[in-house]
């Protein structure tokens, strides 16, 4: 269990820290991404503010990558990976709030999802190496506004892409098996998805290789892998997020990140 | 006019610069996106690399946003703006080549469009105020596989997000009236578009109020704002680029922005 946790000081500095079993924060000298070694500082988790575990320069993301999701859509499976992105100013970290936005609030759903952080440069690796470039992994929310998706828009670049709408954390964790992660998501303690990556149509190592064929990953790059059935829109009545509702994506062996949903003043 | 130049020196360092009238560089001191002034040092323009002037948190661009690309597409004119991401990954500059993908190198087509830089973070901005938030403009390329994009894919963000898919440049112009610029594309000296971006069914002010509804705009986000009709997919045959090939977008009062074609090795 290595934990590299990104948080910001009570002197407003942002630092690295690797997550110790006291609660506490061990700080990292140097970059994550090349050269880095834990110091001899701790600092209690308790008097930081934990944020987003990157910046990424962008943020992949897969749809319709488990088998009980597409399903549950009633959408073919799909034959390849099916890519889009989100804006890299979605990003929000673990204290965060998830913020409905004043244009599109009513048809707001979560979905849980496992993070590949991309740990050096990827350009058309094989599936056998795809790992190789993985710094480790986080749990992530891909938050949609789901009238901008499926009615408003043709694509779904804004409905993925409203501030707070990409959830990420709550820290970086490098030793996983990405193939085997029991995966859940709860609002306000109720179980609303649970199932295991094992149910991934393309694997990690797959959506590594195959969007390393088409675009250079840079480090830092997050890539979201799908996520699995029981999403908001689906159900019926359908389930959307409402002010005040705490959504908790848990990752076994990560840990969980928890929002609180707020309207935009 | 003022041109603002990003270049790489001899050394090897990333420096901004002032255009000056007789090909020459003046080296400026500071962030171009805060304060920043003029040096005394200039430096030849034949002497460096140009770079993409830019390198934004965002690639935002905008589709069938000219009456006639969206005539000749056969689609209704969009009620809203349609907002798709490209990668950050496939940004290039004035000096590089357009690589055809090994995985889809054969419907490769290019799109000339005016490109805003936004100077400072904008959220929620009234289209009267919306060019305060501008820093200036540039010429832009959203080089697209069809084939992935028509056929392939469900969502455009891979066939627009190719490495060298988003060529930026030569440089920023500050002073430039965005909704009276004639922009063209010439493949090998030939005309293939050919307008005026007062034929722009959602101005650069809309865009930019309508996009900052939704998500923050960071300084240095690139919003590229739509391609007028003659693309290659709609001519009968189409026409796509060859290795060889010279494309060249031109905007009036800001410059011309020329890339050669080449096959991925």
């Amino acid at each position: 269990m290595t934990r590299i946790a990104r948080f910001r000081n009570q002197d407003g500095t942002c630092l690295y820290g690797l997550m110790l079993e006291n609660d506490t924060l061990q700080i990292i000298k140097g970059d994550i991404f090349g050269e880095w070694k834990p110091t001899d500082e701790t600092i209690p988790l308790a008097s930081v503010r934990l944020m987003a575990p990157v910046e990424p320069p962008n943020i992949i993301a897969i749809g319709l990558n488990y088998r009980g999701h597409a399903e549950e859509t009633g959408k073919p499976l799909p034959e390849r990976p099916l890519i889009f992105l989100k804006a890299t100013s979605a990003l929000c970290g673990p204290e965060d709030h998830i913020m409905l936005p004043k244009v599109a609030p009513n048809e707001v759903d979560c979905e849980c999802e496992l993070a590949i952080i991309i740990g050096r440069k990827a350009r058309n690796v094989s599936p056998n190496d795809a790992l190789d470039y993985v710094l480790g992994y986080t749990c992530a929310n891909d938050v949609s506004a789901r009238d901008c998706q499926k009615r408003l828009d043709l694509q779904w670049a804004r409905a993925k892409s409203f501030d707070t709408f990409a959830p990420l954390g709550p820290w970086i964790e490098t030793d996983l098996d990405p193939d085997e992660a029991p995966i859940c998501r709860r609002m306000n303690g109720e179980v609303m998805q649970s199932s295991n990556t094992n149910d991934l149509i393309f694997s990690c190592r797959e959506l590594i290789s195959y969007i390393s064929h088409s675009m250079t990953l840079l480090p830092g790059t997050v890539i979201m892998t799908g996520t699995p059935s029981g999403v908001g829109f689906t159900r019926n009545p359908p389930i959307f997020i409402r002010p005040g509702d705490v959504i908790e994506v848990e990752i076994e062996g990560i840990g969980i990140l928890r929002n609180t949903v707020v309207a935009e003043e």
